[in-house]
């Protein structure tokens, strides 16, 4: 499978006229090696590929692991009396111009590449990554049921003087019992912290206002089941929602609907679907409803990473295709009185989206 | 204390000779605002700092809370018509000369920014953080006293039949129980996966080998209290260890206190303590007892992030100054019988270094 990707990855870059291409992001490593260990935080590995050689770069101390598990690349290991300059100074003849993520590189990498290949060129691994193979899917789809189940758990823990923390460390907990592991760390926003898109979740605490309204209680989180992520948001209230509230909720879950039956009904059309597109339908309801527009895209592609391609925004000019998986969340926050996102997965299949979170999404009064 | 920051970090920069500095990374953003809700993965700040400006720029999903938390710097939204190149572009004809982190920018935002600033040059905010505050330094201190709690806790709880994944899960709710979050993915290492010096935590279980020597159980984590980060390694034998692995073990030991002399000397000597002098003679010490070389560095500073300035290792040029904290963590790694390392936090102080980690560092066998 690894060696299938290298080999796609090879066709892509010889197509784009580069000779070789070095690849630096943690997530686009794993893809290519399924690889794991290295940290994002640290630049502790490179992917070398050209016409004929194909080199992992990393350091003593990955070596051992380097070696049993990623058997399709050779290793070269950095450090001591060889650099990475080393290797790469050894391929220049051969290498004219170089593929490089301009995202993910910095500056001061590519000012060290620059003295050996003068002519570089930004090259993109993550639209390899955006159409899924079913092996993939399948892995997202185990790692959204456990939401789910995290989902169904936590609703039965909510209780008044419970903190946001304690919450969010009881979803922790619960997801890491069924051998998985968080995506991200889980937002729990209760009240008027719903209103911050990213909120942090803190040491605000649930409590019963007597005689006012619902509080609301927002829960964003996603978990990683061998690599892959889920992401989803449900928003449910503690006591009664007021009318202000119930019609914010049910904005918000008609304007996720208004995108899918976007998406379905172009793709039922035969043409393509824009992901510009189905994030303005949801846009559109909400705004035309009299509410501020979405702060932020109406979803995201999902995979290794979080967020990855294909971004549903409206400056987006990626077209949603079969095997792609992403999020759709509209929100709508007010400063006052809180906020609502409804989040969910789905999958583009040849007769359309099909929904990968199956937590309930109606209205929630605990 | 953060416009204290800011003013530290303008006297840097003029004294450069640069007009104004845009700062990327987010632990920088985090000790120059106190705010740590940006994410590392995606670029979700900046701070435009010069000589009469002072932004904080950020989108939709952060201004509320930026509003509330970050009172010294002025709030540039963007998204929807407004980029980040607007506000660039506002402050064009004042600077001549713009810093940028280029170990943290990417080559696609350079790419952006030399749009409108041909003249950019490397600013190092990292040095401005590897001198500590005495709060600073309390802030560390507690984490490391949370992590003393959490071994001791984790050494009555190992049994055989754990595998190493359950043994870090519960290292991990013990320091959320305690109100801190772990400062990285714990590493638990049972036998030969030890020697591989970052090994991924796994299903490996400890199981008692009779006849045999005892099985090594290496414990690599840190804690995170009030964005502080500690950073501990403990080796410890379950059953009884053979006398080579007690001799790497009391090699390792005392190639960590042949270190810690060599900086008080010099210390005390009133010259300057040479970071890579520090690692060297740890490094010595262990090759004159006939072992392989420390496969990685000696320490690193520590405090925001896990790792940073000071590094202690054989190429560093750095000099170690009263108000640094770091590491010394030497290790020795046998591809068949196993690693042993060992890590405590110091911090240096007129008088010497003080050590922060108080984990007992004599053999243990349980």
């Amino acid at each position: 499978m690894f060696q299938q990707r290298i080999n796609n990855l090879r066709q892509k870059f010889l197509k784009e006229k580069l000779d070789a291409v070095l690849i630096s992001s943690v997530s686009n490593i794993t893809y290519l090696t399924g690889f794991t260990n290295f940290s994002e935080k640290e630049r502790e590995a490179y992917i070398f590929i050209g016409k004929k050689f194909a080199y992992i770069i990393t350091d003593a101390r990955y070596t051992e692991a380097v070696k049993k598990e990623v058997l399709h690349l050779t290793l070269f290991e950095r450090g001591g009396k060889k650099s990475t300059e080393d290797l790469l100074k050894k391929h220049k003849s051969q290498v004219k111009k170089l593929g490089i993520e301009e995202d993910n590189l910095t500056v001061a990498e590519h000012k060290i590449i620059r003295k050996h290949f003068k002519n570089t060129k930004h090259f993109d691994v993550n639209h390899l990554r955006s159409i899924k193979t079913e092996e993939e899917i399948s892995k997202i789809e185990k790692a959204c049921k456990i939401g789910d189940l995290a989902f169904e758990y936590i609703l039965k823990k909510i209780k008044a003087g419970l903190t946001e923390k304690e919450i969010a460390g009881e979803l922790e907990d619960f997801i890491r019992s069924k051998g998985a592991a968080i995506s991200f760390p889980p937002i729990v926003a209760f009240g008027e912290n719903s209103a911050v898109p990213h909120h942090q979740t803190g040491p605000s605490t649930l409590f019963v206002r007597s005689g006012q309204k619902g509080q609301i209680v927002l829960f964003d989180f996603g978990v990683k089941y061998e690599n892959y992520c889920s992401d989803m948001t449900r928003t449910v209230f503690f006591g009664k929602p007021g009318k202000k509230q119930k019609d914010i909720y049910e904005t918000v879950l008609k304007a996720q609907q208004e995108a899918i039956e976007y998406i379905n009904g172009v793709l039922k059309s035969g043409k393509a679907v824009k992901a510009a597109k189905a994030d303005k339908a949801a846009r559109d309801y909400i705004t035309s409803k009299g509410y501020k527009s979405i702060p932020h895209s109406l979803g995201h592609g999902i995979g290794l990473d979080v967020h990855e391609h294909p971004s549903l925004s409206p400056k987006s000019k990626e077209i949603l295709k079969e095997g792609m998986v992403f999020s759709i969340e509209p929100g709508i926050y007010l400063p006052e009185a809180g906020g609502v996102r409804i989040e969910d997965l789905f999958v583009l299949e040849k007769k359309g989206l099909r929904q990968l979170t199956h937590s309930p999404n109606k209205l929630i009064a605990v």
